[in-house]
């Protein structure tokens, strides 16, 4: 919409952060980035996410909008003549949200699980990794739920730029098990969208392992 | 939709299926009601919720949707024609959502740590879970968003026929300190809809005791 003013408050490394990315590249919208501080919360973003005062928030005309599955959304209404991120049949739509949400509940939570554990329970979240990929993998078409980038593909890729820092951590290699998944990651970043969203895996990787080493891990 | 065939898996106690059943009878849809065994599920239930094997699952004509508020959305959508429950504003719907999932994490999670917890973490609970629907309660009108019964309502008002066994077992009462709120509820219980689909608190406290015996904590 002419003369929108979007704000993308967001801490570079986060996954959650790179699903808003890819929804506003795939829509052309134009935004400020703010980069926030883990540990020194500016007052914008108090103000602006009073109720968790997490870092991600999506400011559009001095409106904020936090949860990024919940962003993802809304963008996909707000701006709704481009890109349709959730299809408009009201089943498929369930499908997409129950996926997302699964992406949300699993794939986050064992790759945290992976990089913040040791020995069993490192062991443990990998093969539950393992196996949640590979159920998302017998979900998946050209894209997941659809011809076209959507919903569900906005809420996994970035976790794609995680990978490596899981396998480094973890000493495993997803692509020998879910290769289908991978060649999936590797077609959907010929798309500038998510390209341009998504981060250097050897950055994230390092980040991750400054992080293990803060937390008494390495 | 004529014609429809609609079945609830559920179990009887959850806060999530009488989400459900509210918009069900919101939309005066007709269905079959099937009550589940928490410990021995039926091969209908994890052949419709093969994914996460949760016992509450809506099929509609033979297509299964999981996830309480996945659940009430996609309802919402397809019998979009009576009593809608989320505002077809992009924004307020983005608050609508964000609403609703600060109620699962929030509401449904620390009365959950009342009720399984004892002494310093039962009381770190109930403070926190009277903070949180003091928050709740700021942004109240005549309803949570609109001026008619919509989507955080549904995902709010089931956990009032909780409060009771919060109540009984934290030893405080809510009214005290949120007495906006629970004259809310109590106005919200006029409506056959609600009244209808909510459980008998002492019936839901009686059930919570018992658990928190299987559990060790009495």
């Amino acid at each position: 919409m002419a003369g929108d003013h979007v704000t993308l408050l967001n801490f570079w490394a986060s996954p959650f952060g790179m699903r808003v990315r890819i929804a506003l590249a795939e829509k052309g919208v134009k935004y400020e980035y703010g980069e926030q501080d883990l540990r020194n919360k500016t007052a914008l973003l108090l103000q602006m996410n009073p109720v968790h005062s997490k870092i991600l928030v999506l400011v559009h005309n001095g409106k904020p909008a936090c949860e990024s599955l919940i962003i993802v959304q809304y963008i996909d209404e707000a701006w709704k003549d481009k890109a349709p991120l959730l299809p408009s049949d009201p089943y498929q739509g369930a499908l997409s949200r129950f996926w997302a949400d699964f992406v949300d509940k699993k794939i986050y939570d064992l790759g945290r699980k992976i990089w913040t554990t040791k020995r069993e329970d490192q062991e443990s979240a990998k093969k539950d990794f393992i196996d949640s990929l590979k159920l998302l993998e017998g979900e998946l078409g050209d894209y997941f739920g659809g011809e076209t980038l959507g919903y569900v593909d906005v809420a996994l890729l970035p976790f794609y730029c995680w990978f490596y820092a899981y396998e480094t951590i973890g000493n495993f290699n997803i692509e020998a098990d879910c290769p289908k998944l991978i060649a999936y990651c590797k077609r959907c970043l010929q798309k500038e969208s998510v390209s341009k969203s998504l981060e250097d895996p050897q950055k994230v990787s390092d980040f991750v392992v400054m992080m293990r080493k803060k937390l008494g891990l390495e």
